[in-house]
């Protein structure tokens, strides 16, 4: 196709064409035709992965175009009728998941408008919505006085953060910063050269078990090195950094001479949503002079809520803070930001080129990590305003009340053991037949004496018909891990439902324990909707435990010795 | 307003309503009377920036929500029509530009969909789409054979390469690729013990001073250090790469035990458009065994045309590559690449945790420095589909075209100097009054000599004459320079066209001059669009050279001294 007719076709002069139009209804009555089929349409595509991907084999750029009615029928045949329908009710397995449908208008204008707010050159007004976007969620965060805000707002000094493409990138940009701040020549002169010249051999980043595998992740590309993430126990249960722990290993840290970079606080942990006690370990950071850092990438939006706020207290005293509108706050894909108490934190990162971020200019790539960028800031913009404070304030209480409510259920259940409490509204548990429910629950007590929490009352028991009851203990737990793992496969397979699973060491110390993970936070998913896929779990854990039986039956006497021990 | 009428009003279970059918008719009207006034519309705004910004004061989030049509109101009034026209087709100034109209479409559904493409569970169809837009592109750039993409499209085992939000995550990842391709413990270790372990005490990155600042902010979050990023002088016109400076360089820093974790080669350089000879670098990245990676975010696109791809030539040898989709190939903010020769290149980069990017999945997360991310290589793929390579080579051939006609209207033209030799679509120039032009061409010759290039013919010169000579050329470039950017700025000002500006060392090696920076890939882009604009740069040029005669004839003495050793 020649020049002419490409242009006369796809470019902008042709938009208002009626073709054009036309080919906006099609996409518009496809997506609707996939996400209204609520009851009907089931999560995944009927088709398995392995057909799927047989429609994408073709391994080269095509020679020739085609015309965009034959793509996009492809697309929707091929594309969007095999994606998976994560603003489902039923889909309650990730952070990702319903977003209010004015978004799509969001996202049409910002593709159109195409701003790159890396400079204000190419990004107008756009420049001003993120620098507003930015003050708004810090404001949220820090406090600070009015005046504080209206010096800052728009101002070529100094920074309150950036927005970012996701968690991982502000979480990047917060230790980037904190690594400079504990080392100031670093940015210039690279990680061996400071050390030296600071005396320094090694240096470390402090996080909960639960931290983010995002955290580590940063550290290895930042240079600080992946085993320098030190990772610090949990309390079982509340998923909750061990402060006694932490301050064990800070003491021991700092006599071997040992630098800590930063300690993060998780608010809260991706895989049980628990928050550390930020107050806490703000004290302890103020104490030893450390970068305190809080990973709020989920439950950041939750200081949107006047009634949970208080689970969030002592953020305002951290360094940095990351927070994502793409989880929490409903927003679609990608759509993050990274906040400082300081303003002067971000000088450190700040670059210039000759032809766009000149120094005095107020572009917002000076002190980002990332270049070029899309006007993703205009959602959660978009989103402030329709919402307000106190929308997003019912929205986050009733995904929390969705996560108690599914705590209960679970809890009440004879066929399921909670595992983590949840806080903010993800829940973590397993399926238990009932048969061995009240065996675990004897054996968890025993574990939890031998965890010398109440040595006095261990001294009870026998020690050897202990150990001998907390070995077979182990064996049901891996047992239990089989059936869990196969529950949830087997229940994303069927399709009308999804949870994810991960694994947690719970009260099993020693005992990788393959827990099911609800984040029920969809507007639309209910009291039905959750008893609804603990119905069809409690089927299809039963099942597969009626295999396990019949396998173990195969060797009566291997059978026999196994469940009278079992089943006390 | 309580969760049930939020969830009425805003979640996708009404995406049907007359109302919101409504609302997107209202949105494409207004990108439509922004996006189609050509010809009326200015580049930007009639307000001021200063004026602009006044919409933007409020310091808190709202606490209350307002209804769609008033926020969407305030969208048109206060964004849209204050965003930068980036693709008319006289802004020319910058690699953000014109789209073809379709791509609203898949941003209209990747936004729908809303797929997360870390992990499969929450992309289906997406992660295969993801996987062979990778393929085609390292294909393009590799050629490697049918079966080596047979076998690596959709395996779990070994990447192609990544899809990242940008450029500069792009050269990230690559680089720390490249550095832990040189410690292979570092990704664990961190620098510092991986560095004293390989008795090394300084490790280096190597480029042309024509590299993107990314380059400089990629070693400096990834703790090599901004000074570890060695400048190598470039050929002043060509712009590309001294290869005797280079291996001087080279040899130098193995004299003194530096390490050279990667060198980079520059295809094409952002501020010229020129790009480094890939096959003479690849051969002294071989002979040295040093990880060659080259930047093609900008000209990567050029292997689409069969007319031009030599200019690349070598780029198959690079270890790693990145590559753009949202500059020279016209797709909207943001997508890109980073492409490897070796399909295990990326191991060191290799995560997995427990409820996500698991081992053995084809998880597009496992290998990314970026978290979760949007569906965008939704938009390559559709494009290379729509245009074919055929109606890329096009659009490519033509914005190349275009270049060379404004370079060549340039040089014909009585009151410019080309600055560099275009070749790719990228040009730059100065506007010099036709009064200095014959003056400087000489100064221009004498420099030259200065520079030892013709030595002999240097001899024949009165030095002392020459130096008085070259110390007023000095003189008359700081003038240009300051003409220049007021002439940049006040077209940017006016509003009816937009060239950016950047400063160089050109043959005035020892002087940074300021160049108009001209980027003229639009299709909608032609010869009278840049006849045009040279119309008005000649005349803000020439208003702008008045008034600064005026300044100096002021002190009439000065003037007199000034002018007549000034216009020869």
């Amino acid at each position: 196709m020649n020049i002419s007719s490409l242009i006369s076709r796809y470019f902008h002069s042709s938009i208002n064409d009626i073709e054009f139009q036309k080919w906006v209804s099609i996409s518009l009555k496809a997506i609707l035709d996939f996400l209204e089929n609520h009851n009907g349409f089931k999560i995944h595509s009927d088709k398995l992965p392995s057909e799927i991907s047989k429609k994408f084999i073709s391994l080269k750029i095509p020679d020739k175009g085609q015309t965009i009615p034959i793509v996009l029928n492809e697309t929707i045949e091929n594309i969007i009728k095999n994606s998976v329908h994560v603003s489902h009710p039923a889909f309650i397995g990730h952070m990702t998941g319903a977003s209010p449908h004015f978004l799509l208008i969001c996202d049409l204008i910002i593709s159109a408008l195409n701003q790159n707010v890396v400079k204000i050159e190419t990004a107008l007004s756009a420049t001003f919505v993120e620098m507003q976007t930015l003050c708004w969620l810090h404001r949220l965060i820090y406090e600070k006085s009015e005046n504080y805000y209206k010096n800052i707002l728009q101002s070529s000094q100094g920074s309150v953060g950036n927005c970012c493409s996701g968690g991982t990138i502000g979480n990047i940009t917060a230790l980037v910063a904190a690594r400079n701040n504990a080392f100031p020549e670093l940015h210039k002169k690279g990680v061996y050269l400071s050390y030296k010249n600071a005396q320094c051999v090694r240096a470390v980043v402090l996080v909960s078990e639960r931290g983010h595998y995002s955290i580590k992740k940063a550290c290895a590309v930042m240079g600080i090195g992946e085993e320098n993430v030190i990772s610090i126990p949990c309390h079982f249960f509340t998923n909750k950094i061990n402060i006694a722990e932490l301050k064990k290993r800070i003491q021991n840290l700092t006599l071997n001479k040992v630098k800590i970079i930063a300690i993060i606080g998780i608010a809260a942990s991706t895989e049980t949503g628990n928050v550390d006690d930020l107050s806490i370990l703000a004290r302890i950071c103020k104490e030893n002079k450390i970068w305190f850092h809080v990973d709020a990438a989920w439950g950041g939006a939750i200081l949107l809520s006047n009634k949970y706020k208080n689970l969030l207290k002592g953020i305002k005293k951290a360094d940095s803070v990351v927070i994502d509108g793409h989880k929490f706050m409903y927003l679609t894909m990608s759509q993050s930001a990274v906040l400082f108490k300081n303003k002067k934190s971000l000088d450190s990162l700040h670059q210039s080129a000759h032809y766009i971020i000149r120094e005095g200019s107020v572009d917002l790539g000076k002190t980002s990590i990332e270049g070029s960028r899309r006007f993703d800031s205009l959602k959660l913009w978009f989103s402030f305003k329709v919402f307000g404070r106190e929308g997003y304030e019912s929205l986050i209480n009733n995904a929390i009340k969705n996560a108690f409510l599914l705590a209960q259920l679970v809890s009440a259940h004879t066929s399921f053991e909670l595992t983590s409490q949840p806080e903010t509204s993800i829940v973590t548990y397993r399926f238990m037949p009932k048969e061995l429910k009240m065996r675990m629950e004897l054996a968890k007590k025993i574990h939890f004496l031998e965890n010398k929490i109440f040595a006095k009352e261990l001294k009870k028991f026998d020690f050897g018909k202990t150990a001998d009851f907390l070995r077979v203990t182990k064996k049901i737990n891996s047992i239990l891990n089989e059936i869990n793992t196969n529950l949830q496969k087997e229940q994303r397979k069927i399709g009308k439902s999804f949870v994810s699973r991960t694994t947690l060491q719970t009260i099993w110390k020693s005992q990788e324990i393959v827990v099911l993970r609800a984040v029920p936070f969809h507007p639309l998913t209910n009291n039905e909707t959750l008893a609804e896929i603990l119905r069809e779990q409690e089927a299809l854990g039963n099942k597969h435990f009626a295999k396990i039986r019949k396998r173990f039956m195969k060797e009566e006497a291997e059978a026999i010795r196994f469940f009278s021990d079992f089943l006390i």
